[in-house]
């Protein structure tokens, strides 16, 4: 019988890993996947924490995945993009390989452009701008996923739930980080309201006939509206176009297509753009990074709050306290260890 | 007495452009801003068309603007970023000088960013993007403007109305760009209902204490909220870093602080990143402009519309009927052509 549990973060990177490698992940791959898991649970962020790990699993089952992809970083080509051939594994050990590379490049040319292709992704796209930012680079991280979102104006489902991400560095605090789909609610908000027997706020989504619904089981059959109505609408098939067409990878109806499901992680590519704010603020009005918190402490000098603020202090608990996982969140944990692939449909 | 005119769009170009040289701006000044006015006007988007002269006038006339200012485009120093310095010009001839040098660095490199500084900003973006697309690059335009936004959760004006526009090459048709203030509703809408004695809808404003406002007056006084919730908050928050501090330019909050009014256009930086989708798409999967295509016929196969469709359809009137001004238009052209900068207060 599983019992409520802290575990310290490296105990929980431990187990998270031996279920993945349990699983059949390489150790490049299990390694980063482990990595983003753990930082998800680790900043109570838990749609992508330890609850992703049956989706990860179910994804490997299916064949959707290669567990024993090594990324490769292709020779560059002199230009200011490079290049991971994610070789149709998971992206996080992409981006960890393309990261060095992409470091170097837009300390030499003040801007640069990571691109992973064939990449499967089930993860947040802030662990990547965050680790840019460590490096005292901003950045721009943005993914297609599958067509689940329609465009303003529309009636189907065509655009994905699109993440947009963005880092800035701080030296004395946590990021500024953002990182959040272009449709108006994620997708497992609308299941959890669905589970809970509630209804859904207006504006939310569409039925199969393209009109309004706020019932949640309607709208998971019909489609999901953008954010913030033909504005975000026209982000979203930005994403489309940049970290889909452009980058030579799936756009979000055609990984639907290629996935022929919306409970397999979807594969497609990711593009990142990013940013060296010293190289581009030249000699001009002084450190960028300090210019920067003046903007922040006028933010929350009027009560308003940045985002991550939240994430940023759960993972301070966690640190120092540990990571605290419910029964039935150790009881997931044993059983995927014990399983392995076979716990999962 | 004035009387309804057609023009066509040379003769609109020649009008205004006497205006400009007469109020003082000298040729290369004169033919830029003359440029993007008149693409206003000739694509019915009224709001930044001939309406926009007065400010211009007014920006002159109060010295916050150099009309005589030749812009720079600065040694290139390897990196890839082009650094135009406005030498306190229009924003126009600044990118007009960029141009050509940004075009050739995002070929050479995948991508590449314009940083324009000390430039005096009273048009659209969407002029600059449309510009990249005619060489084939799509690309990102973003500009801090002055405080006028409250952050989300917050309760007084801070950020501006900060655009964002982004365009995307197309063969066969106008470019797919957007270009739209990252606050729920231009300053303009606003102006507008309280002229006409209405209300705003809920969510558009707040007044001096933080409180929900419909009235326009008291909207005006207070602060606009961003479109989207805390997603738009963070994009504008995103563009006051990108395009204001990190380029060592001013900050929304920096440029009101400098130029004491919200009449006045507001001086500040504006940074543009153009990529390649030819070298980012390589040799995978076949053309990305081809591709691209299959997406837009998506979007409006289920009856959506693309961002500026209304603009080219205008567009496309104008080239073969030429511009309807009122009588006020054409009695506006004649007084600011006959007083020149005695014509604004």
């Amino acid at each position: 019988m599983s019992e409520p549990r802290t575990m310290t973060i490296e105990a929980l990177e431990a187990r998270v890993e031996a279920i993945l490698r349990r699983a059949g992940l390489n150790p490049v791959q299990a390694g980063a996947v482990m990595r983003v898991i753990v930082a998800g649970e680790r900043d109570a962020c838990k749609s992508h924490g330890i609850y992703r790990l049956e989706g990860v699993l179910r994804t490997v089952k299916a064949g959707k995945v290669d567990p024993g992809a090594v990324p490769v970083v292709l020779p560059g080509d002199g230009s200011a993009i490079t290049r991971v051939d994610a070789r149709r594994g998971f992206a996080g050990p992409a981006f960890e390989a393309g990261l060095p590379v992409l470091v170097e490049r837009t300390r030499a040319l003040g801007l640069a452009a990571l691109v992973i292709n064939d990449c499967t992704h089930f993860s947040a796209l802030w662990p990547d701008v965050e680790a840019l930012a460590g490096h005292g680079l901003a950045s721009l991280a943005l993914c297609p996923s599958y067509s689940a979102v329609a465009p303003a104006g529309g009636i189907a489902a065509l655009l994905g739930t699109n993440p947009l991400a963005f880092g800035w560095p701080r030296t004395q605090a946590p990021p500024y980080v953002f990182d959040f789909a272009t449709s108006v609610a994620a997708r497992g908000e609308i299941e959890l309201r669905r589970r809970a027997g509630e209804t859904l706020p207006e504006g939310w989504a569409i039925d199969g006939d393209g009109q309004p619904t706020t019932d949640p089981q309607t709208a998971l059959a019909g489609a999901m509206l953008p954010f913030g109505g033909h504005k975000g609408s026209a982000i979203s098939t930005m994403i489309e176009l940049l970290a889909g067409v452009m980058i030579g990878d799936l756009t979000s109806p055609e990984v639907l297509a290629e996935l022929g499901s919306t409970s397999l992680s979807p594969m497609h590519g990711e593009l990142v753009v990013a940013f060296s704010p010293e190289r581009f603020a030249g000699a001009r009005r002084g450190d960028p990074l300090a210019r920067a918190e003046i903007l922040f402490d006028a933010i929350l000098g009027q009560g308003a709050r940045l985002p991550s603020q939240r994430r940023f202090a759960a993972r301070e608990v966690s640190q120092t306290s540990g990571i605290a996982l419910s029964a039935a969140e150790t009881a997931l944990l044993d059983r995927l260890l014990a399983e392995g692939l076979d716990a999962v449909g």
